[in-house]
């Protein structure tokens, strides 16, 4: 009922030669450098990844299970120069996975290739078809989900950054992906936006189940609670996570919600009622255990202090994962679920 | 951008013996007798809807422009006794709707008369493909959301009768219909739990454009705020239609969330409280204007004293539309909007 990916991948830059544009790729590597065997480029000018350049062939030796697209370009067109590379994997028996809104399976060569070898093909966007409405049952385990004031303002970032450092300090945590990129990078989720409406909070259920008392979800929150547009989305996270602890990410110089000219960004405090107000509902003792703020907009010497004004508002640790790392917000998680850490 | 059906309708009720699962035809002739020619039995016991036999033939001959299956099953099937009056009725160019789960574009004989013809399918569940990501444009115009403490408790019946109400006192008012049968009856919709959760706030906006600044939108709610499987769509629905005004459905009787056994309903209060924070975001005017309680499950010589009650404790008219009607909602509104009025 999740998307699912088999690891260890072979990461395909192509021909892109902006970084940006490679950004899969990137954190593919950064967050799951053991399953990337390397990284095939068509061009000497394509971007570096810094791992082992890999042919087809060679990945296959080594073990490779999936040719993931790591490029995500402007349209979603999966540029014609891949295609041959695809194809050949594919009539090899690996199987493909792309983040695109080209959708593989819907290139009828393509789909004969992957039917011939068995091979699978995943297109992360879309959703599985078997997700069930939402239960409302409490399960096992610990979720924590990333919340923000906005969308594009770290909260995949921040959930994969604290799921890594809670590992680090011992303790068992799992990154669920709601989004492509993290889909890719975990190897499993649900892409949530492209959840039909009602179906939503079912789909947050089947991404965090049942687990044993000490395990932790790290759920990646999308939209934002009060989004003009995607708080639907928000919502049916917030419903079917049922989380015990939410983070609040934001963004230290973002005074509108991007696209959104006319709509300020909420305050934090907003964010933290209506989140708390609302999953109530689902889980009485929610609470915010921090904020993780994206301080890269403001000068070097004012972001810690930034994060402490913040810090001290709200009673709560605020962190930058790019600029101090998260070790606050594991300190306080432990504090505060003492039984769980 | 919203399904879209032709008037007048001939009401197809087939071998139906059971008037509960015949309410989508009641519906019709309740809510928009002027534009049903007739109704098409396939038995003689069949439910009878109190408007005049008619066959294919006969119907076209008074101008019918669409075929309605008047009926909804459970397993949303299309009886087979059906079929070859709908074929019939496509091959001479009327238009054949279904609120039916099975969709008619997916019979490929169907879909083949329908072609030749000229006569048009119209799978009322399905929605549009073109619906727009929410802008959060404030747009011309009033209007009014039905909400609901938990689904299936008035929603659709009072965003009727208040349209119906506010028009007969000589207001502009037009009823919007967002669930299967509500868009049968208005002619046009778009079913909001089927959308793409991404869209849904989207949907909404399209449902209720921009209009004179007299004009009322009352839109039918979905779900609920707070409900632990569709507070998606009642979110997205709440944001996209940025109300003026909201009223609050409930149900005298109801202690839980049907089919949710572990939610109590939530307070009048709560979503109220919820309805209002959240929609302020959209709409800083958004204000509730009254409660329709479903009164059936009390014993008669009670309800009137419970709804008494609910008014003197939120200050606020509180009705039932079937039993006693709308009329206080209706003066409630007329005074809060005096030049909309």
């Amino acid at each position: 009922m999740t998307v699912m990916l088999s690891k260890p991948y072979l990461i395909f830059v192509g021909e892109e030669t902006n970084p940006v544009y490679a950004k899969t790729g990137a954190g593919l590597v950064q967050w799951d450098r053991e399953n990337c065997v390397g990284q095939l480029r068509l061009t000497e000018d394509a971007v570096d990844l810094g791992v082992p350049e890999c042919s087809v062939e060679e990945a296959l030796k080594q073990g490779a299970k999936t040719l993931v697209l790591g490029i995500a370009v402007v349209g979603g067109r999966i540029p014609t120069a891949m295609m041959s590379v695809i194809e050949d994997a594919l009539s090899r028996g690996l199987d493909v996975a792309s983040g695109m809104h080209d959708r593989l399976g819907d290139m009828p060569a393509v789909r004969d290739l992957a039917q011939r070898s068995g091979a699978k093909l995943i297109d992360v966007r879309v959703p599985p078809a078997d997700i069930p409405i939402a239960r409302g049952v409490k399960r096992g385990g610990k979720r924590l989900l990333t919340v923000g004031t906005d969308c594009a303002l770290g909260k995949k970032y921040t959930a994969l950054a604290l799921a890594a450092a809670m590992r680090d300090r011992g303790m068992d945590a799992t990154f669920r992906a709601t989004g492509q990129t993290g889909i890719l990078i975990a190897g499993s989720g649900i892409p949530i936006d492209a959840v039909v409406s009602d179906f939503v909070a079912g789909a947050a259920e089947t991404l965090s189940p049942d687990a044993p008392e000490h395990h932790w979800d790290i759920v990646e929150g999308q939209g934002g609670i009060v989004h003009p547009a995607y708080a639907a989305v928000s919502m049916g996270l917030l419903m079917g996570t049922q989380p015990d602890a939410f983070v609040v990410c934001t963004d230290a110089t973002r005074s509108h919600i991007v696209g959104w000219p006319d709509f300020p960004v909420p305050s934090i405090q907003r964010v933290i009622d209506i989140t708390i107000s609302l999953g109530q509902t689902v889980n009485p003792d929610i609470r915010c255990v921090g904020i993780s703020a994206n301080t890269s907009g403001l000068p070097a010497d004012q972001r810690a202090t930034y994060r402490q004004k913040l810090s001290d508002d709200y009673g709560l640790p605020c962190v930058d994962p790019l600029d101090g790392g998260v070790e606050a917000l594991v300190d306080f998680i432990a504090g505060e679920f003492p039984h769980e850490a």
